[in-house]
Parts: C-alpha cells; structure tokens; sequence
C-alpha cells in the first residue's frame, strides 16, 4: 500500500502544511487546484517539490470556496460541478506539463469528497467529469462497503479507481469513518499502527463494534500537517516494509 | 487579415458581450480565463460556441484581478506572473481538449497587454511564459513601429507572434494607440472603414499628424460589446473582401 | 404597501438592473453589501441614488459566493453566519451614514432568503445577527401562513418584522412561493394585478388551489432588471394608489 | 510611546501572527479588514482579544488583494479607493460596536501605506477617506522629515495623526525606511534596543549616514508574527518604561 497526502495547501502570504518535510516519506501528493487553498506559486512550487521525490501526482480539486477552506458543502448543478473539476483538474495538469509531469488520478477535496461518498448522484457527476477529461486519469475514493458497487459504477465511465484507506480514523461496521466529533474517532498512534497492520496484513480494519470489515486499499492517507505527523508516517512506513 | 474579438467575459450571474452575436462574423475568440472575466461554466460556452463556428482559439488571460476586470496595473513578480500565465492558459487549454478544440495563441488583457506594449522586460516575460508552455502556441501583440524588434526578441524564445492592428483607434507617429481620454483618439464609424482599407491595401495606417506609418498586421481586432459594434465588423468584412 | 426592490448588484465591470430607472417607481432599496453583488464604488453610486429618491435603505446581505450570485445554499456554522451578516451590515451601514443615511432593515438574499424560510433554525440564527446588531433594525421576511409565529420568535429577541409579499409568484395553500420550474409559478402582467389589488383591499391571495389566503403584507418585493418591470411597477403603483 | 501592532491578519483555514501572545504586550490592535487578510470570524475574534487586552483599536485597511497579501501597488481611481476605505473601516467599526468597542485611527497596510508615504496624492486621498468617514478618526502614517508638512495637510482635513516609528528598520537621511534588500536594513535586536532608548529619550535616530535625525514618533511600530519577536517586544517595554 502507497501512501498518499494533501499537499499544496498554502495560499499567497499564508503557509499551510509542512509539504518540505513530508515529502520524502509519502508515493502521491494530492495537489490543492486553487479552489480551496492553493495559487499558481504555490502549485508550481508543490509540483517542483513533487518531482524532485518522484512522487505520482494526483489533482485535489474542490468546491469554489477558499474562505470556508473547501469544507462547506455547496449545490452546484451537475454541469457547473463537471466544470469547475475541468478547470481545475486541466490549470494543475498544464502547469504539470510545463515541468514534465504528468497527472496520474484526482482526489475531491472536504466536502466535495464528502458528498461524493454521501449521495451515489454527486458521485456519479464526479466520474463523469474525471472520465470526460483524459481516458487515463483515475479517480480516488474511499474503500468502503460498496467497493464493487463502486468498481460497477466506474466501470461505466471506463474509469479505473484507487481506493483509500485511513490509517487514524476509526471505522463504523458499514466502512465509513466515524465522525470526529465523537469519542475515539481518531485513533492513537499505537491504534493507528495496528490499523496500518492489519489492513496490509488481512485486509481489513476492526470496525467501532469490533468487527472485522474487509477492505481492500490501494493506498492509504496521510497527513503531513505538523512534526508529529511526520514521524507517525515514517512508522506507518515502517510497518508497511515490514510486512 | 483576419479579425479577433475578446469573448467569455461574463462571470457567474453577470452577462457582458454578444458572443452568440458577434461569433459568426470573426475568426478567433480571445476567451476569458477567470482571472478579469469568465468563470468555468462560461468558459465550457464560450468554447463550444466558438467550436460552433469554427474559430481559432486564443486564451485571454490577465492580472488576477476580477473587480478591477483587469484594467488596473499590478507589480507582480516575473515569477509570480509567469506561474499566473501557465495557470490560465492550462486551464484554457484542458478545457478546449474535452471538446476536441486546441489552442493557437495568448493574447493578454488590459492593464497587463498595456505594460506588456509599454516596457521591453514584461514582453520579455510574458513571452518566457507562453514559449515555456508550448512551442506551439503564438503571442498576439499591438503592430508598432518596433515590430521588427519584437520579432527579433520573439526568436530568442522561439516564439511565433501575431501583430494586430486596431479598427477604431487613432494611431501616433510611434503607431502607439492614441490614448481614449483624448479628442477623436476613436474613429468614426467611416474613418474606421478607411483604416481597414488602408490597412489592407496598403500595410498603412494614417497618423494622428497625418504620417503614413507601415504596419504590417496579421489580424484586426474587433468588439462585440452591443449591436452597433456587430454591424461594424460587417462592414469591417465587406471591405477585407472586397480587396 | 410600499414597493422594496433588489438593487445595487452590479459589480465591477458588470451591470446588472436598472438602478436609475426603477428608483422614482419604488419606497425601498434592498442593497447588495459586497457578498453575492456589489462593490465599494456600486455600494457608494447606490446610496446616493436612494438618497436622491428618499427611499427608505435595506442591507440586503448573503452567503459569500459571488460566482454564484448567492443562490447556492452553504452550510455555514451559526457563528459564522452571524459574523459575516455583521460584517455586511456594518460595511453598508457606515458607509451610508457617510452619506448622512440611515439603515432601515435587513433583508437576506437567495438561497440564505430560502433557508431561513425553510427551516427556523436559520432564522433564529439571522434575528439574533439583525437584533445584536441594532435594536432599531427591522428583518424583512415572507409572509406566510407562519406570520404568527414568526412574530413570537422575532419578540423574543426584541426585533420587530416587515413582512413582504409576491406580486408576481403563485402561492401554495401554506403560503409559500410555487417553485419557479413549475407552470404558472410566475403570473402575467393581468394576474399580477389582479394579486396586487386582492392584498391591498382584502389582504388576500388566491392559492394554485383557488384558496383564499390570509396575508398581511407591510411591503410588496418588485423587480427591476428589464423596462418591461418597470412598467409593471408602474401599473402596481396605480393599483395600490387607486385603492 | 505606545506600541501598535498589526493582527487578526489570519483567513479563513490559515492562521498567522501570535495574536493571542502579543496581546499582552502591545497598547493599539491594527486589524485587517478582509481585503489582504481577515474574514468576519477572525474580526470579531480580534476585536474580543483587543477588549479583553483593553486596547485601542485601529482599522489597517488594504488594496483589495487577498492573493498577493495587500503588498502588490495598485493604480485605483482616487474615488475607488475612497470608497474602498470607507467599506473597509465601516465593516470594522459596526463589527467594534457590537462588542461594545469604538475604532480611534486607521493605519493603510503594505502597498497602500508605501504609497501613501511615497506620494502626497496618495496621501491626501486617504486623509480625504478618513477625515470623511468620520471626524474622531486618526490617521497613523510614518514619522519622516516631513511631519510638519503632513501635519499642515492633515489640518486642512481637520484630521489628528499619529505618527509612527520603528523599532528594528535601520533609517535614511530623509526619514525613510532602507530597503529591507539592503544589509544592514534590520536591526539586530541589540540596536533596536538602542533605537527605542534613543527615540525615546532624545526624539531622534542615527540614520545609515551616522546622523541624527529629529523625528516625534507617537507610537512604536512592532511585530507579532513569532516567539522571538514577543520576546523583543518585551524588551523593548522594558527600556521605554525604565525611561
């Protein structure tokens, strides 16, 4: 399992994330487009570092709001959405381009991403939109339950998936995460590891009953917000080698 | 000489332009990149109008500066301005590939095409920028009397230009635009049939002094802003064909 | 009744309505703060419009979208939504009185218009931003069959109501709009007068059911984007004036 | 001499400045208004930290330029940013009010503070723009060789100033700030040190020349933005009380 992280997040004078330092110990950045945090500077600079790890390059596109940090749901029509993810997806691949890279998947951001996994609808608006950009761009998701229902889904729009895993959440019996605002919703750095384990090892999680969830990830999210973050990946690194 | 009209510069609620008007009476659409005018789902319109009527393509893009609709000069720095550029002409650029249409040139708006014209070092990097995304793509700028200069600069980036003349407005000796602000610095409706024909025929345009100053244009640039301009490019087009 | 009217929602390069026309014809302006429309030189052009034609000056607040003109709805904490209805409110407020003006009400726009009349939650939340902003701000809503109640909530926060009515929309039995998608949602100019004279002599409107429904309206919302409104506006005027 | 400090320059997402540290140390809050940084959240939170600290509140109003942070010079109409300042204070000052605070003085940031010292045009726009918002509103701006002149224009606007000094930025002949490219420009934290007891006590600074320049600086500017700078400022109260 690769493991893969929300990078690009600055914005003009604002920093965010410590994407330096974090870099050499992730597969994928997940670059911000400029909808929700992100400027041409910063992209070009997230791209640079990127291909400096030689990490696969997936875009993070999201909602138009960079005051709400794309985490404010929004009804856009179906259109609109397919637009704004085109916009978004085709600024990062140009950009891309003129650096010699290439985009390899997308990955809605917050609430995009929220509703994408909420409601099979948005969904489907969301692979529309990555399949009628590049017969080669996959999309990312979260493995829950439905996976095949998902595969299904994609295999309609000729578009292959990755699925994700978290490492620090834990799941419901149903393979959503359970909210944060609850007790024991992010784990400790010893759950997380075990998590980490068992889902390269088995091939599942143990879910908030106690249940094993089977659940097959491709790659697994991190994050590289703070120094603690970092050292917690270069163990989930470890763990992962290990097996 | 074929004739360029700025287009897509709606946003969001807000309509500017008869594009669906003026669309069947040029040859290429400037189109707006969101950064003074346009946003994704105009974009997605003005592409497919344009495919409709089979124009050249050409990204508009401009200072970041939606309230301002990039009429108001910005320092940025050549950096900064460059990663501005590859940002909206990627954008441009991916969005005309899902509809089968490719880009042809950059032509840059307002306050930046200003100072672009005003001093060598922004030419300088604006042309860095554009030869940096593509080797294909070509710089539409003003026909002056330093043409030939600009074609020399233009070579050291490998850069194919595109001169364009005005229809409507009074030129200086230098075959600068004579400024908006002064007394007939905009032409009357027959004068800016004469600049056409004389500019046509004769690779001239007639000073505010009376000079004849040699222009070599490669296309004309037109307005579509309300009926009367439209009726204008027609008869613009009478006179390039009667030729 | 008095008219109250949208206004103020240019920006920018963009126009929209047609401030200076509809001004004689109506009693007060509903001004867009800088939210979904308008800018500081709009904002400062409209003032002085009302002031000219004495009309009585609402804030006319949103959700912060401008590309969607603030018919999206957001999901947005309490707090947040009372900040950033303060923020709007005082940006027109002191600007107004820097043109020796005064603010009347409050009148939310689009979708946070729609959401406060869906669900009280959200009304709550806009009368304790309008309350503890001023004690001597009005809050224009719709009125419906609710009035009562929204009459109770708004006296425990001290904060008296306009209540407005549609000259143009259909009603259901309940009191609220016949969504717009639907036929006959909107009336013709003879049906519109028709329910103009019914709520002024009666205060009543006659439901899609043919219902007679009670309604006591302070003020009637006009438009003025075209000159075909205006001239309704007009036509409303004679009605009421007759009566 | 009083210390003023800029703060709640934090957006949405992304946090910057130690405003809570500062607090305790500092005497007057400049508060972004939302055009280079801030929002309606991160206001009102500053303004109750300003209470509770009991501090006086100034406006630090920008050109509108949330991505290049306000340092960008922008070429508005003189009107534009009339209006831009008063949008910009009153969203503050309604804001203050509903806290219980009321604004004393307004200090432009960035660009628009370089330019209003760099040209009197400038100047005198924005004391228009304060003077006119309201009669009790200060205008803070750099103490330089032309105080007297910059009061006498002040006068005309029957507008109070207050004058500024900093700490840590190493000064021309004339009055002015040395480029901060230039070696030497900021102080090592041993000559603010000397700087603060030399304004303090004698009313002048030894310019890059090794001058003595007079300047009657009413407030000290000082930073915020990291632990170090906390710790420099109190050093800093420490010499201007032991005076």
């Amino acid at each position: 399992m690769w493991l893969n992280c929300d990078l690009g997040e600055s914005f003009g004078a604002w920093s965010m994330g410590l994407d330096n330092e974090v870099m050499p110990y992730i597969d994928a950045a997940n670059i911000a487009c400029g909808f929700h945090a992100g400027d041409p500077v910063v992209i070009a600079k997230t791209l640079s570092l990127a291909k400096l790890h030689d990490l696969k390059i997936g875009a993070h596109p999201s909602y138009p709001d960079k005051e709400g940090f794309g985490r404010r749901s929004m009804k856009l029509e179906s259109n609109e959405l397919i637009h704004c993810l085109h916009y978004q997806i085709a600024a990062l691949e140009g950009m891309a381009r003129t650096q010699g890279l290439q985009l390899d998947y997308v990955k809605p951001h917050g609430a995009l991403y929220n509703d994408m996994m909420a409601n099979t609808e948005s969904l489907e608006v969301v692979m529309k939109a990555v399949s009628s950009y590049s017969c080669t761009l996959k999309l990312m998701l979260l493995a829950t339950k439905e996976q095949d229902a998902h595969r299904a889904l994609a295999k309609r729009y000729q578009l292959q998936l990755y699925f994700e895993a978290f490492a620090d959440r834990l799941y419901t019996d149903e393979g959503m995460l359970v909210s944060r605002n609850k007790p024991l919703a992010v784990h400790s750095s010893e759950k997380v590891l075990e998590q980490v384990a068992c889902l390269s090892k088995y091939g599942h999680v143990i879910t908030e009953n106690g249940q094993k969830l089977s659940m097959k990830a491709d790659t697994l999210c991190v994050h590289g917000d703070n120094f603690e973050a970092i050292t917690e990946i270069k163990r989930i690194r470890d763990v992962l080698s290990f097996r």
